[in-house]
């Protein structure tokens, strides 16, 4: 498919922000609509979990439009716990898809520090499962622990390689600009870090961030205006069980799978096609059960491509070339819009020092909760 | 335009209810589906503003699809503050002309009781201007007061067409088995009802209810399949200010003329083709500025349509039947489903005690905030 591009696209540095969340929102858009090179859209798409919760402000679509002087145009938030951002695409991918709209802005946007971190992890923890997962005090760390315990039993992993996904992480953040964390860590450290939820450890775990991304899509009468248009060619989705006991296999997403195949099927495109992912790794564990779902390995082998430097920039599928939501950093619904944003840098060969060679075809995975709802996108040149 | 069709709907009563946010969401799905006779859709849209700030549950798009066993499907909560109901069923009807759905069903939904009034009354003014408004106390309530006391300024409009709203609204809901209010109160009760707001009155403003909304839209290739398919054929949206004394005329709703316009073009229809209308009396006085607005009387002579007993069930242009928001009731996000709902009943001939003889083309507003987001559809036989 080649009836939607990417006309332009910006974020904002990820981290522990100053900002307001209308001041982030703001700033990813103009950026996106300065790349594009455009003034006006016919809609906005925001994509954000929990404004309400985390700044006590809420209704910020229409605040956005206000703020970027696009009245009167449409409007509406997007929420998809943590895949809004990949949500919001798909809206604005529909609404220009449907002759509704020529031109699109879609901006996710989390402003999530200035709380207390404990009251975070708990509105965070809020899109569990009201009755057989939250009341037990359950977070979506602790769900990842079981799950890296669980595949480490069932297929031999050692702990290292989760943490060498730490390492690679931190060392691509290092070269990003944008990222919460631009530093590189060593092996031994990640080591020796903290566990915070067995097996897990501080450096397994995405960091609570501020920040924003935006993207500029357009339609087919827009698109031959474009520079140097970057193609959304393939978009899949799919929910799977709300509560993960409800799962014959924790360690398989079975959502991800019927997601990635869609979207494979719409671009016409297989594993093999692809140069570069920005997976989910809000944690390490996940990075690697994705990249088997995804189908790039086979079950229960995605943790030697790790060991083995696959997944690393100059490798045969460099993963989160970014930095990846453990070292970019992960603002809830601004990371699935970043994602893109990201691999439209890299189709254009704009990424710096963490350019991926060549890069033509990228493919992204956005991750609601822990996978009840994901989604894949497949851009090209 | 007659490409998606409303091929099933249904909702719960609103009102206070003992049942909680997925509880109502499942049975207004579950009156959809078996309405339309489906038991698959390939997308779930939720329209919701706040359920994390009222019940400290987040992400029901995925529990819901879990809880009506549709996984896996496509899943998404768009947000609009009170117009959340009509953007998810614009982003449906968007899902459907992209090509990507056949199927969607749009819920909307809101618990808001089981917290203190002011709690909740807070939530909902956290969607105003965040630093021009909410830091000074105001709710939507204070800005129907002041609104209200300029429109009787400019266009001498006595208070008792307000009051007349009320009673209207109060008979009708009367009549509907699904409204929070099923009592018709006297002209004499509403005028020495309590002042809330200078110069409204406790019946001028709508309830705090819970209560849920659903809607089965298809596509061409399912429309076939309908027995009675209303059509969605109209559909205009606009941004206005966030900042409501940004208005030049803040008794006028720019955006909600811009979207009614959008709506008529689409559907080629104008104002004397409507049958029957749902407008968003959150306020009384609210009623007669959009009905102004959206064309069906001059500026500042809606308040006469009243006292003239147009807008009633047997009048000429009878408006909001299901008893409006005001007895209706108003669980945020449902009262857009809702208002689609009472008009694909009008125009079955299924409205029953308030049916409008001969209803065959119906326009909805729904309105967020103050009227910085309108959306207007027209629906017809």
């Amino acid at each position: 498919m080649r009836n939607v591009a990417i006309a332009g696209c910006g974020m904002t540095r990820f981290g522990k922000r100053e900002e307001g969340i209308y001041e982030l929102a703001t700033e990813a858009a103009l950026n996106a609509m300065d790349d594009a090179e455009m003034d006006r859209v016919d809609a906005i798409v925001v994509g954000n979990f929990a404004s309400g919760e985390f700044t006590g402000i809420s209704g910020i679509a229409n605040g956005l439009a206000a703020d970027l002087n696009l009245i009167p145009c449409h409007a509406e938030k997007v929420e998809n716990t943590s895949a809004s951002g990949a949500s919001a695409v798909k809206v604005g991918l529909a609404g220009i898809l449907s002759g509704l709209y020529k031109s699109v802005l879609v901006v996710g946007v989390e402003k999530m520090t200035g709380i207390p971190g404990s009251k975070a992890t708990s509105i965070i923890a809020s899109l569990t499962h009201p009755e057989a997962e939250y009341p037990y005090g359950v977070t979506l760390t602790t769900f990842a622990g079981f799950g890296a315990r669980l595949y480490m039993h069932k297929y031999g992993a050692p702990y290292e390689c989760f943490a060498m996904i730490g390492v690679k992480n931190h060392k691509n953040g290092a070269n990003n600009p944008y990222a919460h964390f631009q530093k590189v860590i060593s092996l031994e450290k990640a080591l020796q870090s903290p566990i915070i939820a067995d097996p897990l450890r501080l450096y397994d775990i995405c960091p609570i961030s501020d920040g924003a991304a935006g993207l500029v899509l357009v339609g087919k009468d827009l698109i031959k205006k474009v520079e140097d248009p970057v193609y959304i060619s393939g978009f899949g989705q799919a929910t799977d069980t709300h509560a993960i006991h409800e799962r014959p296999d924790p360690t398989t997403v079975e959502g991800l799978k019927i997601a990635a195949e869609q979207a494979f099927k719409m671009a016409r495109k297989d594993r093999g096609d692809i140069d570069v992912a920005e997976l989910h790794d809000a944690f390490t564990v996940l990075e690697i059960i994705q990249s088997e779902d995804i189908g790039f390995f086979k079950k229960g082998e995605g943790w030697r491509a790790v060991q083995e430097g696959v997944t690393e920039i100059d490798g045969d599928l460099p993963i989160s070339p970014s930095g990846g939501l453990k070292a970019r950093g992960h603002p809830v619904s601004a990371t699935g819009v970043a994602q893109l944003v990201e691999l439209t840098w890299q189709l254009r060969g704009e990424a710096g020092k963490r350019q991926v060679d060549g890069a033509e075809v990228g493919l992204s995975c956005n991750f609601a909760g822990f996978g009840n709802n994901s989604i894949v996108f497949i851009v090209e040149r």
